[in-house]
């Protein structure tokens, strides 16, 4: 069994012990999480906070789902690890439940722990059967924490672990709100990025680019929904060059944009997909990447040469099947894309109409983001890129004290529930928000 | 609830959806596992097989140990995950389990995925800590499969990843049975040994060199128990020249040689140390970092640049602290360390001397590997290292054959059961590997 302790032994144990993520360790404060339940969670002082964030966008299911919570169980006591090499029921069952519903021919799944693994094995595949050097990612996107990872990312995480030896090269992408590209419609600023896109391949050059690494819908960066048509133009240019196009759905997938895949509703089809996130919600570490008969052909009678100890884990496996399963058995997919829709959608553009403090707002599904500026006319954000400011953190404390958990970063607030989320649950959240906003015009009209 | 499949459906599709780790897709078989207990398991035609491998020797409280599986279903009930940057009783109690048992002055712990990302977050404590670029690691070595991860190792898995910029330089240890300094003794191997590492931190430059990352024991490249005074001598030569030294204890840390920590029963402190596999038996994947106050100090008031997702899992440490809690109260690091010296040391030299195809047996605690080799005079191994060959595919086959999986690599046989395993399982393993090697003995004199 387990050791339960009070939420001040828990906190006293994490400052003495515990070293956290992205974080100067002796200015956290981290708050106890004791207990959870489907939309909501609840803090070490016995407070209810409504998930606006699915903490890192992973619980796509909710929190404590029982259908999933039982399978790990389950499997728990049937059979709880096998080596990679070894086959298993339940990776079996995962990999075919996920490579049928990844877009077009790709098939085949290879597991991994979480999300940077999986864009670091997808990029080796992509170098290796192109036998090219380089990958091609965004500015403005995050890809995890490894080191081959963090260099593909396109944020300012990426700066104290970049040596410029990386093999990477940043683009960028489609973002109409702070056009690089001097736009001032999608269609235009649609055109011009993948204008620009086909010039950095050409002056790159093609013979050098083995992948374009892209999160399908830039995430932890802003949830920059690509305008319509420039996805399939980047498998256009990728098919044009003989490029790879790797989409990272570790965020995307699963249900947050309101469909299985977003490139799979877009239509595209990438050469390898990433996934982690929602594949299981997160309740048991797991990622991977999905791949197609020209990739497992390259591999057939060679041996790929990556591994893991972990990888197609019996019980995040299991956890995968019942999660699928219980999002296709209970529509979750076609709520989160409804939740977007009908509450989040609307009630997010009514927050901008009535808010100065509102740059924008877009997203899909349950996935949205609020930006936040000093001033409509400059766009001036309230926090630097990868930064914090008093107002972002005026805002933060004012939603947890309003009882809601948001996910934040740099000058905006991302609204991430889970795809379980109810309309009341979504309009619960959207009251919160309002008077976090209230809070921010005032902070920013004071100045 | 999660499906259960017959093994032949769970074959069929594993052969149609799964992307295995290290291996040419179209030219494996993988063996279905259906169900294990202790040092058992059962393949699809229902044979029950000792586990002498501890799948890839992670399973060292043995399979499906009753604490650590209602551990696991108890957690999965109350809270299955959290993010990284909330506090959660499970990570706090396993943080401090893990400090307790750690060497010295570490006390934090940054929990990770697996090996490979542990190994990559304190290269890259390393290297901001010191301000240093350069990793040194042993040449026979295994490291992880991540990009950066693979360059550490020494092991032929590393070549097709190898870029030539990963930083990394790589040098020989001790290995007396194969001496790179044409040593005769252990005294000999471990002064040599260590005057070549210093000319190598002489001559490549100190002020260049962050960390020198080191299995306690080398593991997968061949069990060779480092002479007594090598890692005192390496901590030494780190202190004399400013590098940091990184324990990797992802294989030899909880229990496999018959201690907690190799390195703190050898009372050595590295200023990081690496662990995963064991912590949990792999039960729910988790690895991490133990770190000591200077690590801490550096990133008290500077942000840290690394994470991940499933950073601290609940699941994963409620599965640390049943084991940890179940390893101390049943003595299974104890046994571990006991079986080595009453049954498997003395059993596997008696091997030793009844056949002349091993050229050496040495370990310790439940680590042991068998060196075939076609010649004792020559010492020419039977498959080449990070090869196979038909001798070893024999071995592999008949052991099998025989009711035994063992964990086989280049020309070793690694008998690596569980720490768990009792005195009558560890000698059915050494009759079998007796008959194991018979077949060896006479493929090998028929040349
Ligand atoms: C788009 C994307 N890719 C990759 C990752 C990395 O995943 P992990 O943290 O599991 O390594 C993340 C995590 O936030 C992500 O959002
Ligand atoms: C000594 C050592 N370090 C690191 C690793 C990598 O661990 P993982 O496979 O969990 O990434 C292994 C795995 O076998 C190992 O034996």
């Amino acid at each position: 069994m387990s050791t339960e302790y009070d939420p001040a032994r828990t906190y006293e144990l994490d400052r003495r012990h515990v070293f956290h993520s992205w974080s100067a360790q002796a200015e956290i404060s981290p708050m106890v999480v004791t207990r959870a339940e489907g939309s909501y969670l609840w803090d070490g002082d016995g407070n209810r906070l409504l998930d606006f964030s699915s903490q890192l966008v992973n619980t796509n299911i909710g929190h404590q789902h029982p259908a999933v919570v039982e399978a790990i169980a389950t499997q728990a006591r049937r059979l709880a690890t096998v080596a990679p090499q070894h086959a298993n029921d339940q990776r079996s069952e995962a990999a075919r439940l996920i490579a049928e519903r990844a877009p077009g021919d790709l098939d085949r799944v290879f597991f991994t722990n979480g999300g940077a693994d999986a864009d670091e094995h997808a990029a080796r595949m992509a170098r290796l059967v192109t036998g090219r050097p380089k990958i091609l990612t965004r500015y403005r996107s995050y890809h995890g924490g490894t080191q081959q990872a963090i260099n593909f990312t396109g944020d300012p995480r990426r700066f104290a672990n970049d040596d410029g030896k990386s093999g990477t090269v940043h683009f960028f992408g489609p973002y109409l709100y702070r056009s690089a590209f001097y736009a001032t419609t999608e269609e235009e600023e649609c055109a011009r990025a993948l204008a620009h896109l086909e010039q950095v391949i050409e002056l790159e050059g093609p013979a050098t680019l083995a992948g374009i690494l892209l999160e399908a819908v830039p995430g932890t960066a802003g949830i920059m929904i690509p305008p319509p048509g420039y996805l399939a133009g980047v498998r256009e240019l990728c098919d044009r060059y003989g490029i790879m196009l790797i989409a990272d759905e570790v965020m995307t997938g699963f249900g947050r944009t309101g469909a299985w895949f977003h490139t799979a509703a877009e239509g595209v089809v990438p050469d390898l997909l990433t996934f982690a996130k929602g594949v299981n919600s997160g309740y048991v570490p797991m990622g991977g990447v999905v791949l197609g008969p020209r990739v497992y052909e390259h591999f057939a009678h060679r041996p790929y040469p990556g591994g893991l100890t972990y990888s197609g884990h019996p019980l995040a496996a299991a956890a995968a099947v019942a999660s699928i399963n219980a999002m296709e058995s209970e529509g979750i997919v076609a709520n989160a894309l409804r939740i977007g829709e009908q509450v989040l959608g609307p009630g997010l553009a009514a927050l901008r109409r009535r808010h100065p403090s509102v740059g924008e707002v877009r997203g899909k599904g349950v996935f949205w983001a609020i930006e936040l500026v000093a001033d409509r006319e400059t766009r001036e954000p309230v926090a630097p890129t990868g930064g914090s400011s008093p107002v972002m953190a005026a805002a933060t404390a004012e939603a947890k004290r309003l009882g809601m958990l948001p996910f934040v970063n740099s000058n905006r607030i991302h609204a991430v529930p889970p795809c379980t989320v109810s309309d009341a649950e979504a309009k619960e959240g959207l009251e919160i928000l309002d008077r976090v906003l209230d809070r921010v015009d005032a902070l920013v009209a004071e100045g």
